[in-house]
């Protein structure tokens, strides 16, 4: 059996990252080895790698938490998986379990938790070690190339959407068709909602329509929030921010309908100002959201085994990472893109 | 029978207020004419006598909205009421009845309400047109200048309280212990809730302490924050922010609990920055209140009448209002002012 | 102007309606007179007709309760309407307005509300008179005939399925696939969730899975419930009994999953016999849900708008009634049968 | 170090336990050893002893779930726990983690829990065996008698009337004030509830009013009722069922209000009628509610160490334990019985 594995690793914030040869690691207890067959990109990687949060991962690390794959190897004290078994690696590789949150079906909100790409290897190699207890299940049938998105881009939306507590029927505003807008589009439809879609570029309004959006108006139109307010008849019932700007986030607070709630989903660095007067008179709701938990993760993944959720994704190899670095820093990357480890 | 009342009249914004003999008001249909005996003395009354908000009331105008009499005259179509009936103003004065608000038990988002002493004559008067079903029952024995500020200090922070969802048994920080905080800190204790207040001023903190306040913090001290997270082990599960300054917004997201809500009831001008990566990290709500509906007012005055609430009110005549203003200006005043028209 | 109409009377309970001329109403204040365009028939109507239940209506009277028309006259006092509008009739002819399930947006929990076709005349008529604030709005283009059956049968199930507190992707089971079922099998749809229909007819099973239903299972058979259990995998997270026999709800806390809720939207007479071991255990909910507000209106006609709620109808003349209120009785009406006024 | 331990232990079904001495267990990998102060005797023992459930416990059992403690050994892998530690030994001994009501905060739920003193030994013992990740965490320095009952008495109540869903300053009506009704009453009104007793005893209502009661009412009394929906104006909110008799049951739908919920938190053998006409009509939750998650644990723990909740008990020795027994069967013991192990 094969000892290395290939990776693409970060040996310095803001350095490119080194495609090399690295130990396979052994699963310990709870934990298993999982030979890899795709793992999406995400702008947190970007963000990992270039180090720009207050808690910097330590160095070297191999980014990336979007993986699909089989269970290659079994640690110690596992239950409920077998070797061959479909699973999906996400941003929470794991957390203490003991926690009012870990209790509370909040394991997102544990202050002991792991990430995977950031504070743990991640799926940018040929394998990676997952603990067991918070895996997502897939079925052995999935397409590995369009479930990964699933697991950040997909749960992220997702959870965000039910963050605004919108109920199907009512209208929820979509700020940003990306990587993360264009899959939140479906979700929303398949969740029975009324979709406006916002963006700055045609081509992703078009994405938009396709996809579903009863409405799809351009965000840099002047009188963009008017015409939210009357596709609406009164506003959005839920806005959710995946372009979280300072002039989206305010925009998302004047297309909200009067009792509505703004969810953010992003994490630029900064802060955006939030005018009081509107947000107490109108009784707005602002909620950050972060990606979701497991039995999120399980309801996102359930909607895209149905086939109501189809990421547009684009196929690259392990070697191209670097590339693909750049377009996302230069936002020349539309849908998300996937590497293919088959 | 009288035809003319004193008043205390706004002729031009920022001007002092004109105590005059103005004509007594008749009843229209589903109206009711009230003969005050007390009024309580809000800021908003303030900010309307100055014209400080973007909708200004028409001049000339009288002002108050925490009115408390006896019904000294009934309109047309009024029902359920009889003359003599204790009864209390509040802000919202009507509403359409008809939206989606109305309907939806949110009359406070309705966008053709009527407010009490903006725009339409309010409570610094002898009498007072009220409309029949949006007042307060209130029961015939009670004291009216202690009911009078429970009209909007009390409603206002209790529904504050209620948007941060926050249960029996968890923490609810109060940040000022004011006109509105001293209130907050009864109906907290009230219903079951552990309490920090927090104030710059000792007194303050110590009249909560007095109040029931479980731990009371300078929040100008520098572990403010620190002192908070200790005291409940982790952070406040609600905040209650009635002192809306920036600084105070800033604290009271670093004082939230994960998975917290900070409530907003203040209209102070202007906006707060708000911190991305803290909202989303630790899924944080920020969510505006703005004073309560009927069923919130009537919950309020019933914790009132049961003794659980009972405001720190200092007694004036309607001629002295115009040094009550520019005490309230200069911060000068503790608890609530009421105007005493027994 | 013509002074009567063509009505269909109740004269005595259990006894043939008499279709007769009677004078046309002439609305008070508050109220408008519609021109029916077409009332369906629901099985409530025929337990007026028969003074089935504890408090009877006064006789004589006319029944009827989801009538489409335009409106014909305009009473004093009402504001929004014009002549030739579009609107709804519903069960709900108007409520106080004034008490605590009025002033929480739940009407139709008023201890004095009227109900059309019970305590005040309903829709089995050329004209009716609606209480202005109470009516549907309708868009002036619908089918009446189509639309007719959503002013109670689908309010009535929408609302039931909103009671479960099922969210998009969660499996509710509907027990029963006749004139409700038939049309919460699209709600539930349009809602996006998974869906198992129950029914004891295989037409009726089949009739759920052309419009949409996931999976249809037939009640009757012995391994109803753990064929639910199995498609649901552990249970249905909602169950909706339109057929509230005691089988069909013992039947259906037994398909409910652990903290499912199952929800009632029938009247039958009498009670079912409730397991105690399995409500504690499973933390099993049990909620009763009668028709729906005018928001749970509204919003169920928004659905039938755009297209995704068409119930299966059968057009009869007014002097049929008679007949169809036997094949009522006699269980032998497929979907719903609307009086066509045209 | 002893390597026997006094217990109670079951052999037969129905038979008397038999006092004997027993090893000592051995706690295996997560699990410590608690050595006992006190243990509360609930009627569930009694039922777990006779056998009287469907699923039957396997002979010989030690029973008991109310255990307080000190931790006396520790197995592998436990965390957060030491020597000499204060712990609590509640019903649910442990769960399975990994399900979806585990992960969704509802490890009651969990189908393959294990149950303190039914599938594994309980606390009728000197020792007992704990799973570290499910024990209360309690202070060094609380009373072991009065906190025992809190460990099931106090979590179920607290529980059950959290599952009422009624806020602060509503009415909850408590039926049946034994040894889990006077503990209800104090957990109702620290959490700011207004609260009315029923009970067929007139020294359990007098109890009830001494710890807070603000309505006491003979529940035998014709008009209980009537007297009920006019203390609350027009009934409760909630109502906890602890006295899951018919009888007690039809009464506790009959005193709820419009929209309320009746909550159950009994496991009497059998079921009971439910009207469905009013079930619908005033749109009724019923609701069973199972002892209570580790989270629900933690809270009523903390009332009960604030001083807010005081079970009255009576303490015997571990060889008095058939005698209670047989008073709890003959509805002799009032309070709580604790064997007090110090």
């Amino acid at each position: 059996m094969k000892k290395t594995m290939m990776a693409a690793v970060v040996r310095g914030f803001g350095e490119p990252l080194q495609i090399e040869q690295v130990p396979i690691p052994v699963p310990g207890r709870g934990e298993v080895l999982i030979k890899l067959l795709a793992s999406g990109v995400c702008h947190t990687d970007v963000h990992a790698a270039d180090g720009d949060w207050p808690v910097k991962p330590a160095l070297p690390f191999i980014p990336g938490h979007e993986g699909v794959g089989r269970i290659a190897a079994i640690g110690a004290d596992v239950e409920g998986y077998q070797l061959g078994d479909m699973v999906g690696v996400a941003w929470l590789h794991d957390a203490c379990g003991r926690c009012e949150h870990c209790h509370g079906g909040w394991e997102t909100l544990c202050e002991s938790q792991h990430n995977s790409g950031y504070n743990v290897d991640g799926t940018y190699a040929e394998c990676v070690i997952g603990r067991a207890d918070y895996l997502a299940r897939l079925p052995n049938d999935c397409d590995p190339v369009l479930m990964a998105p699933v697991l950040c881009a997909g749960v992220t939306t997702y959870k965000g959407i039910k963050e605004t507590e919108v109920r199907p029927g009512q209208w929820l505003a979509i700020s940003g068709i990306g990587g993360l807008g264009h899959v939140a589009v479906q979700y929303a439809k398949a969740m029975g909602l009324r979709v406006v879609a916002l963006d700055v570029a045609d081509e992703k309004l078009q994405l938009a329509t396709r996809l579903g959006a009863d409405v799809a108006i351009r965000a840099d139109s002047k009188d963009a929030v008017d015409r939210v307010l009357q596709a609406t008849e009164g506003g959005a019932h839920g806005v959710l921010v995946t372009a979280v700007s300072p002039a989206a986030f305010g925009q998302a607070l004047a297309m909200a309908r009067r009792h509505g709630t703004v969810s953010l989903v992003g994490l630029p660095p900064g802060g955006f100002e939030t005018p009081i007067f509107d947000v107490v008179l109108k009784r707005l709701t602002i909620r950050g959201s972060i990606v979701g938990t497991r039995l999120d993760l399980q309801e996102a993944v359930a909607f895209a085994v149905q086939g109501k959720v189809k990421p547009t994704v684009h196929s690259i190899g392990l070697h191209q990472i670097n590339e693909v670095f750049r377009d996302l820093k230069a936002g020349k990357v539309d849908g998300r893109v996937v590497i293919d480890m088959r």
